[in-house]
């Protein structure tokens, strides 16, 4: 029987927490501790491929663009991407080969560039709503934008640039990952929703000042190379219906159209984790058998039917 | 018959020239015209590993770090490089996309984060020498390097940090480079010499805060996947006898014999052809066919057996 296929989205939080300064050590450490689902994974043989955010990390890098901007010429937003997927993808490729050696487990781990196709007439790129970089005073933040693209919105304490966030159509490196994973390779791919491409007519591919969503980078990429089952890790347990408020229920299985219902009517409360749930349910539309939302220590867990909120068909 | 392997290795210098600002678009623009030898080489049907430098690229890496340490936590070397690898990675990856696919020549491209192994007891890692980032009063120089690791050394018009560059001993992911290779895609591979790590008894791979040179780098990975070819693309068109005097004389071919006499016997002359030439000749003798030095825009030439400097047995 051919194995069966997993994407593993790990949230940037994960890696450099909210409350910590997010010097190298701590995310070394932090990626570390988010491996032990991945290694486990790998011992019982599953496909694997693993896209990872990178919203804190991508943030110090604009800053540190802006703040050297008198030296040295800034880079685009999807050059930064790159970056990360090459700096982050090194902490977890490392850290990951390093753990499937302690465990005995004999597979390669690959690190790998990746371009995500978004539709240049997507509406969403002409509506930048994606806060990116630190907060600033208005002036500041209207300046930088001026100088660095982007736009700005005002945000908790302050303003933020904002950027587009348009949708992923497709992962342009497809064959490659798939031909990986199913050689039983770990690979790494799509960091930070990897880098926005579009197809322009005469040059071919050409990048995008805009970031894609990892949690729908992970869901194209699971239909793109056929996975059966994607997981979003993050720091919530479960799917909460009403969250934050004193009604709050998780939930441990929906169906498709119940998650579309519930996106739709607002019933998630406060957080985050409409645009997972809705990644969630778009993997199973296009085909995957089931996705689960999970806390970051429960991955396994989550694979085995466990743990989680488990979308089905 | 099995087709034979080129590395091919494309300085950093090439990719941003140090006559201009070194926007990312100027950047693009030399990417695009470095990479015709490339597209040529692999509609003969050769199969090819990349290798690329990051000199002015890490340079201005650093000067981001420097710039922001107030407010975000500096990156060490080593996870700068992986980021290198990432972007300049993509940058490569992206143009050679498109130009193979604009000369009709239907073959894959992967850019692979990679990690370049170091012997712990090195004596390079002991004795600093490789010159970062920009040229500063000796204060400044003296308190970066304080706070951000290396020591400093006296250059052209001040003072820069100075970190080691110990020689590579292998490829990690060695095995992945020469399967995909061996399959026919063009793999973007140890970009900016890899990350150098060792081997630690107990945790594994780990990272160490110095620089590998690119063409050591690439003379080990062609090894390490057994290519037949390395090409070292560079500003001049061969390797001359007493560069830069009057009695300067084009090398066209010699042997891995007269390459050491020359090396030891400093009869190059001026100029930054020795690690060049060492790396060519290190290529050969750990079982390369041969190795050419020649001119980025000779590329196709060079690997003919028209152009540049060629290293044999």
């Amino acid at each position: 029987m051919a194995q069966k296929t997993v994407v593993i989205a790990l949230g940037g939080n994960a890696l450099a927490q909210p409350d910590e300064e997010g010097t190298i050590a701590q995310q070394f450490r932090h990626t570390r501790e988010s491996l032990h689902a991945v290694v486990e994974l790998a011992r019982e043989g599953w496909q694997i491929a693993i896209v990872h955010g990178n919203g804190p990390q991508v943030g110090n890098e604009l800053i540190r663009n802006e703040q050297s901007r008198h030296l040295v010429p800034p880079l685009p937003l999807g050059v930064l991407v790159a970056g990360t997927e090459g700096w982050i993808g090194y902490m977890i490729q490392q850290s990951l080969q390093n753990a499937l050696r302690a465990g005995g487990v004999d597979r390669q781990v690959v690190t790998m560039v990746t371009q995500v196709l978004v539709d240049p007439d997507d509406p969403e790129l002409r509506r930048p709503t994606k806060p990116i970089g630190r907060t600033m005073d208005e002036e500041t933040a209207r300046g930088l934008a001026a100088e660095l693209g982007g736009a700005v919105a005002e945000a908790k304490g302050g303003w933020r640039r904002v950027v587009p966030s348009p949708r992923p159509t497709a992962i342009v490196e497809r064959e490659m990952i798939r031909s990986l994973v199913a050689q039983g390779h770990l690979v790494i791919a799509a960091g930070g929703g990897g880098c926005p491409v579009y197809e322009h007519p005469r040059y071919g591919l050409e990048g995008v000042d805009a970031v894609v969503d990892k949690d729908r980078a992970a869901a194209i990429l699971g239909r793109d190379i056929g996975a059966d089952v994607l997981v979003i890790l993050t720091d919530v347990d479960r799917v909460y219906r009403d969250f934050g408020t004193p009604e709050q229920r998780a939930i441990e299985r929906l169906t498709v159209d119940e998650a579309d219902e519930l996106l739709a009517g607002g019933g998630l409360g406060s957080g985050s984790m409409a645009p997972k749930l809705e990644a969630a349910a778009e993997f199973v539309r296009r085909g995957g058998t089931r996705a689960i939302i999970a806390r970051l220590d429960q991955g396994r867990e989550a694979v085995a039917g466990q743990a989680g909120t488990e979308v089905v068909r």
